[in-house]
């Protein structure tokens, strides 16, 4: 192939690991794949679709205006709602409501949340900015700053979120080393986090974006606060923490990425960012350039689904059925696991992340991961998680395993398959 | 609104012309917008939706299918037709049948045409690169090149495509200078184009490739014909001219843009590339990382109405009715407009393009658009359509009409408002 004509863009873009994983899929029918963050095929709102549709195109004006172009930034009621829901999410469980922050006009629909990463991403950084990463984090946004070629700084993770004290250290790091003018942004996957099922506390997203401000005069700029909701709706239990958007004052540098889709249906697919006003500002350009707007046929969907209650009732039945499967997958882990392999339990979400003994390689390019593939099992090797960043080795001794996409025996056997290898590696 | 932290592209991308063009048409209730490049609300297929719809979800399996994840690349299926498609409209009217450049796996599935022109140019273009583009051309694509700090060249559009010999001409000149190896692509609208009407005969789309491919060994890459066929299947008559692709060995030049939208419903957006390999693999690299894949639901959707024949019945009735309404519109304007304006009888698409006497300015500026606002009725200013080229200056004497919006009534309406105004200003 002749690639001499490619954009720096267009030829330093490495291929997505998602892809790589899904050709491994293909061609090895008896493959059980703990990998893919899929919701499972049985648990889509089929009848709910086919009613909220039948409703959405019974009358003419309502069922023409869906079939219609709608306008970059999204419909204007869908973004009403969305702010309000917001705003309702963030005042359950904390005192102190605060309407700042909770604008129509600070929305913008995108298709999938992704799309947001990728436009504020975009908008924000520059060839050879920083961005600061948990660690470890959403591979996929690692491919967004790979494509971009930003620089990685990581934050460690601990049960609660990241480590402030570590991330204050990074930020004084880089203000010694005069590359604090490159910092953009934090990317935070704060609820259930891709992929260590950890939710990071309100007090720590307030004290992270306490030391952005901090630090802001220094860099000459505003550093954001990039918090990806993508699990927020996939919580077990009633008590959700609020986000970033309720730290008052300090809302102004927060960008949230939230998604319809995961909690629906993956193939419907919209997502949604509430950003301030000078970013949405130049996301909605890009997103003009990009497609002039999401799917008007989607979006009216959802409305839909919201208004009827629908999407509510949907949302509930996945909650419960997320918990049994994640309940199965940690008797199945307990049963089926060494003693020696750790993993939480997992509050929400869609993953169970395991650490084996350090020294036992997980990698794509591990005995391991060959012998699961050859035991037709699927795991996302725990090293694709990690950013590089010349500062640490990459962990290189953990596994992604997914219980949202596998049936119950599926991941019953998938965990059998992998804890007797595992078992054959760790002893 | 604090900007400093915004990236280059985050800065300096323009506002689009359709947000500010919108935006006048709020608050106006009597505006008649000749505008917008909308489809009329009466045209969309709300019957045939539904029963695609109920067909498609009527099974558990095809069902849960459509509210499923997809693949980044697009659904194998909707893409094999796809390419067989093309390869049956490109054989009409053209004896020799090519089969090569209509695989399925060239195939990729995008959020309209739109963002398979934002991936391709993503792709290849570095800032600076340069561009050759149609005078005039479609507005869109000159906000992705000026989000993306593109030099545009431009070649002049002649009744039956672009002005060959000024495009070896400005081939010559870019050789001359030093330039040849920053120039990418060259971008056409090929059928019905937005803004002129104009088609470009195949013999035409020929002779460019082998201009290119000429200019090519002293570039130091290939250098792409991107085809835009949005307006492909709006044509009024049975008469195809063949794409590109039918070029047979040109053709591994040739991107090929195609939308499911405006044949069928806007509001639906699934367009699709076909590409060589090269570009093919950056294409869906980037489309990773933009959003992993166009809606499913979507694709399913339009691949059902496909299948049963729904979606080639409405194009048909869309064919009969736009020329219909551009018959409604021509008849106006010779009776409306004053004998000094100019314009070309459409043959497909959604445009008229009046030309005035050189001197009436129409511009976003002039004092006609302001009257013409005033009046209630709006049009595409003609300046907005061409391209920042430092070797001419822009014309600003012309505008595209759209009939495809407006009503019978309001198009009647709407031009002879306008022809009131061209009267008091071009006598």
């Amino acid at each position: 192939m002749d690639k001499r004509a490619l954009s720096e863009m267009g030829r330093g873009t490495s291929e997505p690991a998602i892809s790589w994983l899904m050709r491994l899929t293909l061609d090895r029918p008896k493959l059980v794949s703990l990998a893919a963050g899929f919701t499972d095929n049985a648990s889509l709102p089929l009848s709910a679709t086919r009613s909220t549709l039948k409703d959405m195109l019974a009358g003419e004006t309502r069922g023409r205006k869906a079939l219609q172009y709608g306008t970059t930034q999204g419909d204007p009621e869908l973004r009403r709602i969305t702010a309000r829901n917001l705003q309702k999410l963030d005042s359950r469980g904390f005192a102190r409501q605060n309407k700042l922050g909770y604008a129509p006009e600070q929305v913008v629909v995108t298709n999938g949340s992704q799309q947001l990463l990728y436009l504020v991403t975009e908008a924000l950084c520059d060839p050879g900015d920083i961005v600061l990463v948990e660690d470890p984090t959403y591979f996929v946004y690692l491919g967004i700053a790979q494509s971009h070629r930003l620089r990685c700084r990581t934050v460690p993770l601990e049960s609660d979120g990241l480590n402030i004290k570590v991330l204050e250290q990074r930020l004084g790091e880089l203000e010694q080393s005069g590359e604090l003018g490159r910092v953009k942004l934090l990317y935070l996957v704060s609820y259930f986090q891709n992929p260590s099922g950890v939710t990071t506390s309100f007090e720590k997203k307030r004290a992270a974006l306490a030391l952005l401000k901090r630090f802001e005069a220094k860099a000459g700029h505003p550093i954001y606060l990039l918090e990806d909701a993508a699990y927020r709706e996939l919580r077990f239990d009633e008590r959700g923490v609020p986000s970033a958007l309720a730290t008052g004052s300090l809302a102004d540098r927060v960008l949230y990425a939230g998604t319809y889709s995961k909690p629906f249906a993956t193939g419907i697919r919209v997502g949604f960012g509430l950003v301030p006003p000078e970013v949405g500002e130049a996301v909605v350009r890009l997103k003009g350039n990009h497609d002039f707007g999401t799917s008007n046929f989607l979006q009216q969907l959802l409305l839909e689904a919201m208004v009827s209650g629908a999407y509510e009732h949907h949302l509930g039945g996945l909650r419960v059925r997320y918990q049994r499967k994640a309940e199965i997958m940690t008797r199945a882990l307990d049963r089926h696991f060494p003693k020696s392999v750790t993993w939480q339990k997992p509050k929400g979400g869609l993953y169970v992340w395991v650490s084996l003994p350090r020294g036992v390689a997980t990698g794509r390019t591990s005995r391991m991961f060959r012998a699961a593939l050859k035991h037709d099992v699927l795991y996302v090797p725990g090293e694709l998680c990690y950013a590089d960043d010349p500062r640490r080795s990459k962990p290189n001794h953990q596994m992604r395993l997914s219980f949202g996409g596998a049936s119950d025996s599926d991941i019953r056997l998938g965990v059998k398959r992998l804890g007797a290898i595992l078992k054959s590696f760790c002893s």
